[in-house]
């Protein structure tokens, strides 16, 4: 029986401006403070313009021995990217690893943003600066 | 004196899979509900590829009287588009109302998603998707 490795990735979009990438790094230190020490590795990873790319994130995460690895969306909704170009690029990334003798499962989350607490957050902002 | 009519734009990045707006136009609604009867009108406008546009929604609330407008960007980060695109089109619309006779103040925040509650309540969704 294979034992089971598991493996996280936080996936951003991604911008051509180095500024951008920040309040990204900053909450990836802020949720491994909160994961147990001996936890699931976390990673952050994004889907153009910046790196690491999630293709790369992954092989990695794979060629060091993680076989189940989570996708999380750090979105606000899903359209044409998280609903066909990642599930297809995750797809195709599944097979070459499968290839390559690295079968990793890969679960591809909702966006964060459509999950009630991070929605009710955002309404309380958006009150806060109109009141 | 001119009277103060104020109103808000909530500003989503846009895309071309119609569902994607989905959750936005939810949130919009969630806002609107928290809000005063009586307090800022509240739009939801889109920065490409969905409309309504952010200077369509800018010009329609100027014709219709608001000479303050706070635009409330819902992203997680401020890159190129925030820092440099929008601030750079909504001065040239300042400028084009102007040249009508509609003195509009806009006014551009930082994106909810930097804000800590938002970033706490991602931090909890995510540590909890990984418990």
């Amino acid at each position: 029986m294979t034992e089971i490795k598991r493996a996280s990735v936080l996936l951003a979009h991604g911008s051509s401006d180095p500024q951008w990438v920040t309040p990204f790094t900053q909450l990836l230190a802020h949720i491994r403070e909160q994961l147990p020490q001996d936890g699931v590795r976390t990673e952050l990873a994004f889907m153009e313009l910046a790196s690491p790319s999630l293709s790369d994130t992954i092989r990695r995460l794979a060629a060091g021995g993680c076989n189940h690895i989570d996708v999380l969306p750090l979105f606000f909704a899903a359209g044409r990217h998280l609903r066909r170009d990642v599930p297809a690029m995750l797809d195709d990334l599944q097979a070459a690893l499968q290839q390559q003798g690295l079968a990793v499962t890969i679960h591809l989350h909702s966006p964060v943003g459509l999950e009630p607490e991070v929605a009710r957050a955002i309404s309380q902002v958006v009150v806060r600066q109109l009141s």
